[in-house]
């Protein structure tokens, strides 16, 4: 547990191990919850307990200070039940990469379960059984702020391995935080996969009476089997009630509340489509038909990229070192994309340098145009680009994937110029 | 003009001069326009016109190029009217910044024309003499993404000196880029404010028929005389139409649209108010009633602050640099405001370094929370604080006047926790 040698000894002297339910009284307070592993940024005498809430506390053991043991938990039994496919459904692949949704929390030890044999999925959501045959597997256990590229890479070339071993869809149950960079970058790498591809997540883990989980992953498993719409998407809650679903564009959404269900919006266009809780869909944009084709993932990504947001008072001397490294650089500038003229000799000098310089709005809402005031003219001169009305964070993650797939900056411009997954521009609305 | 000796000394030859009306043809295709000054990033025989949309464009004149001059445009007449107070009024305080309000475009230049006489103000605005009598002065004129500290410290002075020297209000006019920044950075060097500061802006110059500008000014106004409420506050429009102007706290309102009238919104706050075609003020909010004490303005800001979003693949490594210079730290965050667990020693090192890491999150909306998980914990225990539900570029200001206004990083962090004007925590809501 690495505690301190005199508490480890103090807590096996009276049979506390990792797990148990215990008291400490210190100070005229008592704390009730079950010992945790001993953390590395804590000293090494506080003890660490986990709440009945949920969260952790750290309590300083003195010479005052009183632990009891108050019962030891049995270890969690993990439920299995035999498979059975049923004929002429759909098959759909689960991916777990870990976040709120692929985990139970384990309250004895606060550590994450996966929770994706496929019998597990199925028994958090009732109905799917009669929707899909469902075939599962982790692919990893990870909290979302953890992923990175090679999270990015991995997936893709798993998602395009079950495509291309005959799965009608797959569905990628994944942590809210960076739903929406992964989902843009599977949109990138994927191109023109011929399958549904679903991401899915949930801001209340499954094993919460409240978990918006199994009503978001049977809302996904309904679009993958009746939408019949080829692309990358995410799917979680509309509104508050357990009755909307939105299907977003890869590209197009954005974590837009810290923990509210329907946290995720699409911006710029109208979702894809609203499911309804008894799977009823509506389009609201025209979307491109399955099709029997196989994909090939292009996860090539250059890594030295960079994401900044100007503000007033920025100081592009402290910036210069990194812009000066990074072979792509994309700003989300003020209203129509601008900075302070301060930057643009910085921006000059790193396209100058063969950095591609990308320029997005902090305004999120809206389109880009760097030419209506003078400052937009100059960052325009300066070699700078501008990708009308694509979020920050797509750019981010497409100018990645440009400069990996084409031979020089000029190619990687084009590239982000030209839509590839509904990314910029106009979209296709459905005729009303 | 500084275009090439021999493009100067043709146009000279046909008479065209800055603000000329030319047409070029140049490889089968004519351009008629205003003849611009040349730009720096333009090749020396570049020649600049403003076409009738507003826009500029740069036709190179070689050996094929015909150039002929249409008209000379008369000097743009500068309307004057004498300005007589009514007695019982009460006085506004007008500050003119520059920013798309405080402009006529001039289409002879295209350059921008302070239009800020107190008469100008008064002529843009029908019904504004009716409210209040009227003083102007212009502070600077810049667009306002070249904004910086400086200006702010300026600014705040000069409110102080129309406050204290007896002005019922002050309002602002503003480019609308960075409005939100300046906002929040007169809400803290204002602090216990006594009377309305408003800040107003345009999405559209006053010059044209659909500007935003009148009405904007108007309802600021009018906000100001019969609101009888004292803070910083940000009005515009509320909708696309002319009929509803909110009110928005200064250190709650975000641009959230590149150009819609609507662009501006209160994050996580309604508006304090909405005022209407008519004047009649709705509040949202409990405000605090105006007094006749005098204002300190309290305008110390520590520059070496810096605002950074994260994202999947930040680099540590490569923003070691930065970090370790800067003696604030904004971090907006993914979710609840989490980053990847690869940054959380380097924010460990910064703290220990003495530097302030305030944790944001960059959905914007819903409130940062690092004791759900481990990630998040991991950070307080590196050092990090996280500011509920204060807005990045909020908490980024605040962080520069937090520094320079406490003895050291301990002090500024309770002053960052301590909601000091409406930015942060729990607002009092009207009854209803």
């Amino acid at each position: 547990m690495s505690y301190s040698v005199s508490l480890s000894k103090l807590l096996e002297g009276i049979g506390a191990k990792e797990g148990s339910k215990l008291s400490v009284a210190s100070k005229g307070k008592t704390y009730t919850g079950i010992l945790m592993p001993h953390h590395d940024f804590s000293g090494k005498d506080i003890i660490v307990l986990k709440l009945s809430s949920g969260y952790n506390v750290g309590v300083k053991v003195g010479s005052g200070t009183e632990i009891k043991v108050l019962g030891q938990q049995e270890p969690r039994r993990i439920k299995e039940s035999k498979e059975e496919g049923k004929p002429g459904l759909p098959k759909i692949s689960f991916i777990g990469t870990g976040g709120t949704i692929a985990s139970n929390t384990d309250y004895r030890t606060g550590a994450l379960h996966p929770a994706l044999s496929a019998s597990e999925i199925v028994d958090i959501v009732p109905g799917l059984r009669d929707v899909a045959n469902i075939s599962a597997k982790m692919l990893f256990s990870v909290f979302s702020e953890n992923m990175n590229v090679d999270h990015w890479q991995k997936l893709a070339e798993a998602v395009a391995s079950e495509i291309n071993g005959g799965a009608d869809a797959v569905i990628i149950l994944h942590g809210t935080d960076t739903m929406g960079y992964t989902a843009a970058a599977l949109s990138f790498m994927l191109g023109d996969v011929p399958k549904p591809v679903v991401l899915v997540g949930a801001q209340r883990s499954p094993d919460r009476p409240s978990s918006d989980a199994p009503s978001n992953i049977l809302a996904a498993a309904r679009f993958c089997v009746s939408g019949r719409t080829a692309g990358v998407f995410v799917v979680m809650h509309k509104g508050l009630g357990d009755d909307l679903f939105a299907v977003h564009a890869g590209t197009r959404v954005r974590k837009m509340h810290t923990s509210r269900r329907d946290a995720f919006e699409s911006i710029n266009v109208p979702p894809v489509a609203i499911v309804d809780e008894n799977g009823k869909i509506e389009f609201k944009m025209k979307g491109k038909d399955v099709t029997s084709e196989k994909v090939v993932a292009k996860t090539k990504m250059e890594r030295s990229t960079i994401l900044l947001q100007y503000y007033p008072g920025m100081d592009p001397a402290l910036f210069e070192g990194i812009m000066m490294k990074s072979k792509g650089i994309v700003i989300s500038g003020t209203g129509l994309g601008h900075v302070g003229e301060s930057m643009v000799p910085l921006i000059k000098r790193a396209c100058d340098n063969g950095s591609v310089v990308v320029i997005t709005s902090q305004c999120l809402n809206g389109r880009t145009n760097l030419n209506v005031y003078d400052t937009g003219r100059d960052m325009l001169t300066a070699g700078a680009i501008a990708v009308l009305d694509m979020l920050p964070e797509t750019a981010y993650v497409k100018l990645m994937w440009a400069l990996a797939n084409s031979k020089n900056a000029e190619g990687a411009k084009k590239l982000m110029m030209a839509p590839i997954a509904e990314e910029m521009g106009d979209r296709r609305f459905v005729d009303e």
